[in-house]
Formats: C-alpha cells, sequence, structure tokens
C-alpha cells in the first residue's frame, strides 16, 4: 500500500517530484457526462501556484494543467482523467548544496532511511508541489457537485488571529487580500508581519479553517470511516499539518454536555452546531467546519546546522526562494482535499 | 465500501451492536507463531469496561473475550482470528422511551435518516461499545510488537491539564488512578471533579496524551498514508473524539521556523522533538506523541428537549447508566487504535 | 492483504477452521430495510452440507446458522451482519495420523511452509468448509437482487457430460436428483458412475455450468474489474477449482470473427450469445453463463506415498469420510459467489 | 471501484484512449534502487506494437514509453512511476463512420448505455491499446524479480494446435517467428492460416501457454486472493479473453483422484504437476503453467449488420486496419499480467 491513492469511488492517484520533468495525477471514477470548465481547474492553480504574491515563494511556474484523456468533446466519459503539469522552473543548482546534507526538519533524512535513495534536488516527492495534482482533482470534485459551498480561509498567522466566528465574516473577501483572510483589519496585520518574518529571514505556522455548507444529510461511513475521521486523514496528508480539529474541537474537550449538545429544531436542524454537522461520522446537513494547524515552513534563510550523511554537523546557509508563511496558498489545498472527501462519499 | 474494516495488512473488521446478542470481531493478517498472552488480552479489556470505578458508568458486563478461529494450541496461526464478546447485560427496556425519539448529539437521527431503520436499544452500532472489539485487536498488536512502548493518559479533564511536559512524567502511575492520569495531585482534582459532574447530572470532555516509544525509523508512507494521517483517522475513528494534533500540534502553528525546527544530533536522534517523531509522513525514530480531544459524552441525566419521529418537540430526561466522562475509560482504546496503525505499518 | 475479505460494495470476510470451534463470517455493506428470510438462507446452506445424500460425504453436520448483528426486527439495518456456524463433529481423532505428514495434492505442505504451523485437525482453514460461510452472505445477496435468476447445475463428471445447451434444459430439475443435474438421464449416469467411484475408494472431477438472467445492461467496470474477470477470481477462490470460462470459452478460441460476432437485433439484443452477457467487461443484458471446472478431491480411501516433515516418504491409507465427486456439493458455492459479484457491482 | 487499477502493493494504475493524445499509468510500490534497463522495457514494448510483422495489424506506432516521475539518475527511487505513452497515430477519420453505429461483439454498446457518453474513436478505453501500459508495468516487475523466469507463447490458432507439452519445447525459439510459437512446423501453419484468415477478411481466435518457473514457496493468500485465482483475474482482464485454466484444468475435471494426485519426492518436490505449481491457493515451488482462450478479434473486413443509436439495423463495411489474430501480440501482455501479479505477491 504505497500511499500514493486517495479515495475509493472517486480515486486519486499522483506521481511526481518538484523537479523531474512534469507531476500529475489520474483520476479514476470521475462521472460521466461533465461539462468541464477547464478555466475554473486553472484558477484553482492560480491560487496556489508561487508568485502570486509579495508574500509566497517568488519562484515562477505557471503551473499549468494538461489533460490527456478521460475527457471527449469537453465532457467526462466516466474513463480515467490522466493530467500532468510541467514542471517549467527546475533550477536544480538551487539545490546541489544539499545534496549529501539533511536539513533540519525535513523529510530528507527519513527519505533517505527507508528507501536508500533520494531525489535531492528540491523536496522530490515530499515537496508541496505534489499538491498542485490534488488541486487539479479537487477542482473538478467541485464541478461534479456545485451545489456544495466551499470556504476556507486563513484564521491565524502566528499569534494573529480572526476573532469573530465564521457566521460573522464575509467569504466574499476572502480572496481580496494576499493572505486570503476575510477579516480585512486582521488580514492587514497578517501580511505585514508576514513581510516582516520574511525580511528576518525566519518563518511562521498558521491555522486554516474550512466551511462547507448545504451537505446532505448521510454522508459518511459508520465505525471507521466517519467523515470528519476521512476529512481529518485527508487534511493530515497535505504538508506542514500538524493537527485538525472540527466542530468545537479542542475547546469542546473543556465543555460539559448540558452547553455542548446541539438542541433540535423541529426541522431536524440543530439550534447550535458543536458538532460540527457530523454527528456518529454522518453529516447531519449543519455547516461542517473545521480547521487544520500547519507549523511553519522548514527551509529558514538564516544559518542552521544540517548533518551530512558522514554524520558530521555543519553550519548551512538556506538558499533559494521559499515561503515565509504556507498558509496563504495552502487555502486551496484544504478545499480541494475536502471536497475530494466529499465527492468521494457522495458518489 | 461500507466502513467497518481498519487496516491492510493488519485488517479488523468489527461488527455488533450494543444490544444484540453478542459484538466481535475478525482479525485478518496476524503474523504465524506468535504464542498470545490470553491474561494480556483481557486485562486491555478490563480497562475499558464499564463498572470498573466509581467515576464511570455502573453498567455490569465482564466484557470476556472468545475466540473462534485463528489459534491453535496458544499459536496464532496466521488465518483469520474471529472473536465475540457476549453483550451479558441488554436491559433493552432502559431505551424504550427512546424508541421514537431522537436524543440531541447522538447517532439517533442521521441512522434513521442514512438507513431508514434504526437498533434503537441503546446507541446500536454507533454504541463505544464497538470499541471492546477494537481493543481485543489492539491487544493482539501489542503482542506482535513488544518492543513497542505504548502509554495514553489523561492530561485534561474539563478545565483541569497536567502543565507538565510529558518526559516529566511516571507512566507507572497511570493505572494507580481510576482517572488514569499519572500526575497524582492532578488526579485527585480531575477525580472530584468528574464525581461532582456525576452529582449534578451532567458530562464533561477530556483530553488524552499518547506517546510511542522505540518506534524505528522508516514507518508510514509518503503523501496520502503518512503516517500521522493514518494515526488521525484512527483516533477520530474513536466515538466523542472532536480533534487530533501530534508534536507541536496547534501551538505549531504560532510558533517560528527558527525555533520549531529540530536540529539533528550527530546520530541522527533531535535536540528536541517538535516533529513529534513523524517527518514527512515517516518515522524518525524519536518519540511519536499526540494529543486526542474527546467531547463531552452527550446523554445526561438532565431534562433535555428531543426530537419524535413526527416533528415534535418535547422535554425528557436522560436515564440509565452512563459516563460522566469519557476519558478514563477511553486510555485503553486511544492505545489500542495506535498500535494497529503502527503494526499495520511494521507488517 | 491476508486474502480472508472478497468485495468492495458487498465486503464479506471470512473465518474459520474446520475443526476450531465454529466458523462464520461478516458481511458489510448490506443495504438497510431488508426483510431477510431465514428459512431460505438455511436451505441454501442445507444444499452444501454434508450427509445430504448417498454421493457425498456421511460426516454429519447441521451447518446451522447463527446470527449475532445487523438485523433488527427480521430486518438488516445496514450494520455488519455477523454470523457463525457451529462446528458440530468435529472428531479431530480422525486426523490424529496426518498430524506430521503432508498428503499430496492437499495444502498441507504449503501452509507448512508459508506459516511455519497448521493446524492440522482436518484441512484446517483450507478446507471446503469455509465455504458454508460464503453460502451464507450468497443467500442474502439473493435476497437483495431477487429480480436476478440464478441457476447452477452439475454439467460433467468425469467423462459423462450434458450434451444439451443450457436452453435445452429445464432448470426446475436441478434438485430432482442428488447430483444437481437437470438432464435426468445423464443424472442417472453421474449417479451410478460416483457410486462406483466411492467403492473404488477414489475421486473423480467434473464441470458445473451457472447461468444468471435477467442482469442489467451496465455491470462491470472497463479495463481490470471486467464483470467477467471478477466472476473468473470468485470462481478460482472456490477449493478445488482449476479453470474458468464465460461464453464461448476455450471452443470461442477456434472460432472465426465471422461466425462468433454476435448481431444485434433492434432492441440491442443479440440474436446469438457467444458473448455470454458480458462485452467489453460489461453486461450487455444477455444471459451470463460460464463453467467451471474442479479437480477431483484429494483425499482418497486408497494408499497412498505420503511424505513426513522428516523428509520421510511412507504409505498411507485416507482415512475419514469424504466426497468422491465434490461438484453436487458445490453448486451452491458457484451460486453464491457469483451472486456475491452481482450484487457487489450491482450496489 | 472504478476498476482502473491493479494490485495491491505493485499497483498499476492505467489512463488513456486509443485516439487521445497519450496513454500511460502510474506504479506505486515500486521498490528503491532498482537501476532500470530502459532497453528491455521498450523491447517488451516492441514485441507487442503494431506493424511488428505480416500477420499484425499494419497501424505504424512507436509506442515509446516516456517516463515522467519516480527514477532518479537511472533508479527508481520508491515513488510513484509515471509514464506516458504518445498516440502518434491518431487518424480519427478511419472512425467517423462508427461514430453512431454499435458494431456487433465490440464495447460500444455497453459503454453507450453505462457511461451515456463514448470516445467513438477507436475502441476508446476499451481498446487493447489500454494494454501497451500493462507491459510497461510488467517489464518493470520482470527486473524486480529477475530470478523468476517467465515463457508465454501461443499454443493454439484456430484449430491448429501444439501437441506436445511445454517441457518438449524449447522457449528460446518463441520469438524466432512472427506467431510466437516455440514448435517450429505448427508455427509455420499458424502463419499461412493467419495470412488466409486476412485475404478473407476474417478474423480467427486462439490460446496463449504461460509458463512461470523459479517461482519460490509460499506466494498467494488462502481463501479468496489464492495465486490462481489473482492469476485468472489477470488473465481474464486482457481484451478478448474468454477462459483460463491452469495445471491440469478442465481436462483434470475428467480425471480420477488416484491419478491427478502429485505424489511428493523427498524433497517437496513433487512427481507430477497436475496442480500447475499452486497447491490451496499458495506455490509450492513446481513450474506455474495455464493457458489463456481469445476469441477471434471482432472487427472484421466483411459486411456486418449494425445497429445504430435510433434503434436501426443497417449493413457495414469493416474499415482501418486490424489485427486478423491477436494471440502473436498478446503474449507480452500475458507475461506482464502474470508478472504484475507475481510481484505483487512477492512484496
Amino acid at each position: 500500500m504505497a500511499g500514493n491513492t486517495f479515495g475509493n469511488n472517486f480515486k486519486l492517484m499522483t506521481f511526481g517530484e518538484s523537479h523531474g520533468e512534469a507531476i500529475g495525477g489520474v483520476i479514476d471514477g470521475c462521472p460521466s457526462g461533465i461539462a468541464l470548465d477547464f478555466d475554473a481547474i486553472q484558477k484553482e492553480l492560480d491560487r496556489r501556484k508561487p508568485g502570486q504574491s509579495a508574500i509566497v515563494t517568488q519562484r515562477k511556474e505557471s503551473d499549468t494543467v494538461h489533460f490527456l484523456s478521460g475527457i471527449f468533446e469537453g465532457k467526462t466519459t466516466g474513463t480515467p482523467i490522466g493530467f500532468i503539469i510541467p514542471n517549467e522552473n527546475q533550477k536544480s543548482d538551487d539545490y546541489s548544496h544539499i545534496k549529501d546534507t539533511y536539513r533540519p526538519s525535513h523529510a530528507d533524512y527519513v527519505y533517505e532511511q527507508k528507501y536508500g535513495i533520494r531525489d535531492y534536488r528540491g523536496g522530490g516527492r515530499s515537496s508541496a508541489r505534489e499538491t498542485a495534482s490534488r488541486v487539479v482533482a479537487g477542482a473538478i470534485a467541485k464541478q461534479i457537485a456545485p451545489e456544495i459551498k466551499i470556504h476556507a480561509f486563513v484564521s491565524s498567522v502566528g499569534d494573529i488571529s480572526i476573532d469573530k466566528t465564521y457566521q460573522d465574516l464575509d467569504f466574499s473577501l476572502i480572496e481580496s487580500n494576499p493572505v486570503r483572510c476575510p477579516d480585512l483589519a486582521v488580514a492587514e496585520k497578517m501580511e505585514n508581519y508576514i513581510k516582516q518574518i520574511r525580511k528576518d529571514g525566519d518563518t511562521v505556522g498558521g491555522v486554516i479553517t474550512c466551511v462547507i455548507q448545504n451537505v446532505p444529510v448521510g454522508l459518511g461511513e459508520p465505525v471507521f470511516d466517519r467523515l470528519h475521521a476521512d476529512l481529518g486523514k485527508a487534511m493530515l496528508s497535505i504538508n506542514a499539518v500538524k493537527g485538525f480539529e472540527y466542530g468545537s474541537g479542542f475547546s469542546g474537550a473543556k465543555m460539559k454536555g448540558s452547553e455542548h449538545n446541539d438542541l433540535f429544531n423541529a426541522d431536524g436542524t440543530t439550534r447550535t452546531n458543536f458538532s460540527g454537522g457530523i454527528q456518529g461520522g454522518i453529516s447531519n446537513g449543519m455547516d461542517i467546519y473545521f480547521r487544520v494547524a500547519f507549523k511553519p515552513v522548514a527551509t529558514i534563510m538564516q544559518k542552521q546546522e544540517v548533518l551530512d550523511d558522514k554524520g558530521n554537523l555543519t553550519e548551512q546557509q538556506g538558499k533559494g526562494r521559499h515561503d515565509p508563511c504556507v498558509v496563504p496558498r495552502a487555502v486551496p489545498i484544504v478545499e480541494a482535499m475536502a471536497m475530494l472527501v466529499i465527492v468521494d462519499n457522495l458518489l
């Protein structure tokens, strides 16, 4: 079970290293007859791509998806959708300095230990570049279930957080700023903070909140494949994610049952929604919402000790063009993975 | 994909409702030739069983496991291990009052909507009783990999928390108190608090921390089946769980890269362990540790509004014998599910 | 992937050895709300059970299935259906003579080599007794899709064969004779031949033909999971099966395209049906039919050389009560496995 | 479960239509550190490609595989191997005449019924062109397990058959003739017959025999995933296959146990091998051999009645360049699928 496949009914297998010729994927199980909006797919990729604003990595890649199969005269045919995203900007020389060294809190060391070989040009397979393929599949999933409304946004960067509930936010403002934070005053603080972090040659973590609306009652399988367990696994499979909570989450652990129980309305909806739209692992028709914690990017532009393959510790200066904060570009990835789970359960 | 199977190489399928004749499971993929310690298996079940102390549900069930196959002359044979745990204390009359009503924050409503039928005697399949089968499988997993050391414990109940790191705790004290908290001063506070909650007819949530030591380098598959994603899904599949974080977790989202990066020692170990023993989804040989948030039990001994199947809201008094706080009994479940993941990846 | 699970949407996991306490299984994915006819299930088991006629093994076992879960007030609930079939007639002493020896063309030797341990009482897990659990699941599958008409029958025993096409047979005669052959003249010859084989202490192989009618157009997935590939795997997973062919089968390999092509009628049906109801791996609505070859039972009541675990060859006389010809009792197993495939694809 | 993935540990997902831009696949689970022989891979593709001799289709395609990932400095890295094979010779106009018609014994009708849409240019996804991707994966599998010796060859074309056992054949002669039949006298007859069939505008079926040597004892999982069941499914997933038998196969159904039992030698090998190298679903170290029946290609160069999408039957003349007999080109496909099964079980 080599780990590069996601989903059962709507299945995605991805391939590709950050500095190979191309990355890509195959989607198996897409329903037939869907007229794809290719601009919408590319737009999702553009939300994830490098170089899109002053607060993300300045690498230049157009991240253009190229479909090879499964589509005929603009419509899906029900056969596997194969696609590639060429790697335009390989610049391997950026990485020659890390050929024999393991950077702290990267996957270099464990890949070398596990496989005995490693594509040392960039992160190889462990690079977040792989997530571009997920965004393609997620964009198609959105078109399969257009009735589902999904909005992810940045709710924290370092210590700076939105202090409103999601109901008090205007989701149409998410894309209005480079941080993808719908509270504009907070967004500005976050943006300035990220710029300062970049100047310091440092990085910082953050939190993304995701809200999924209009999910029908009944999605999710009891016991092991609860809907929130699938969502949690999907989020934890994204690079740099350290935690997942849904509904009341960790703060629910502090509450009493008499406070936490979501009393019914007569139509089966609930007055509160500490459950986060999922009860017993099955969607109850209320909004599904969850929070995803991202650690700071491990590549920093400061001197750090690294380990080499002979067991020596030496100082090394970070090079290249990296994100000072990963969450603005991770927003479309969170949405994509959530949609893969929802559509896999819908089909 | 009906959701009652967990794992790929070491696979568990469970069955059974809380008030049927028996629950049970089948383990497929257990290596052959393992001389099972049946007392150790039963001891794990005893840690989960009702009635074990004054702060848990007072239902009486011996939770005795009975093996039907896969074992010959005390050793595993490599064939499937089928087992049952009879339901001794069905007392269905306790539940007649909920036949036509949906209790808030239970699975009653969504099961009825999804399946059109529901075993209304207790939680049916959504009852935490199902987790006894997981504890059996987890106890066998422990015996497959005795070199792995795993300790879960209660780190929070409501607002009461241990404020030490796990390195400062003595794991041998976990079983010394009914809360399963190794900080004895905190344990006493928790115990008193749970007793008060019970008197109030209320319930309260909590957090379990789990530490896994001696895991070899290299467990976990890149991309979708990262070790922490599998652990997260395993934990989120346990009843009442609302959140999962590993290593630095949500607090890591507030940190800078220069603080968070785990610098190497010359032997490949790291000086700090914000990574939580997993980098790039693959174990790096350091301690794996994570936290799991549990919401308060939904059944409370107070009057609450319930919805009936005709759309009427009526008041109902909770009945029966339920846990005021689920975390003390959930400790062996967390360990069991973690071991299922570890052994599934080891094999 | 330990091999004891069948199906994806309608999933069966079986467990149990021939001489353990019980065999059984768990069905995951059965739709909810089906009012089960328990007599019909037991009747299918009775078609497979030992001792049913003079030409099968004279072991006495009632093969009574006992359901543990997934059924409430006579209806399926959508949760896993766990069941056991107790082993009544264990008579382990029958098998003490084979504790240290490997019988020719049995699984003794390969199990010992693969697992290093073996339940030597009877065939253990490799005994055809395991197929009783499949018959239970298949009987439930028949009730899920009552519109599907399925008839398996014995078409050959040794050199004696039906020489009519299935269209010329009266399926209602299948159960009228102990061989389960609907051509009564041929059935009588087969019965006499099997009796002679039994007197000789020998065994003989045979062929079962299966016809499935009323299958909707569109079942089966392209490429790897073609409907006939799934049927073939299902049949080849039955003990003693050596071959599978559908539609024109091996004789189709001798034909020309101009003879073999099934010309259409205007309604999409075809005038001939060499395709066997499946084109490109997908059902086309015509009758699905296939043939399954069974080798002779390996246990014979004659002296044979066996190998012991020290590498010695010694003569041994077969003991116990075995089938002289396996096909009469295999008819319900073929139907059961076919229905598992059909229902798995229907759901 | 959309059916375009094969294998569990060594997993292949394929994509692509015959007249799209490219076909291809992704291999997940290939061990790391294998120095690939790319010429050997291409050579396998050349054995399958069109235009290789006078008795196969005269379409011209170079079938050149292009690897996109999973390989670094000539060695596998353990990450997914993505590859494409561009479609050079699309000539879609060849197919405009079948846009609205369903050809007899093709997949046109069932695809249209199942998906409501169909890539009518050639066979689309149901074209045997898809098998080129399997040949790539099988060629890599051969390099993972170079100790396994596998030889497939044509043993029958129409009524012309080899009448020797495989032990009496010289496998080195298989590639010496365009039919891939190691009995040269029979090969010549077959070749002439195929040429005559081509002149007649007709097609003919055939049988491929495959022998796998040097397989270790112990491959295959009991019960549902028996080694021969996996091999059978693999073969039945190849276009045009109608039957599979291993070891004694259908002729074993005519034998007595006293003839069919494979008596042991003292070293655990057997004197005869009616078992076909597999007992109880597990390899016993003897040669594995099996036979695969292929129907005649459905596209013939004669007038035939076709059905159109309005329910009219009209005569149509077959066009294009098709194989008069599929088995010579199917030999490398049979080997590839067999190696996928063997390596999947080895890993």
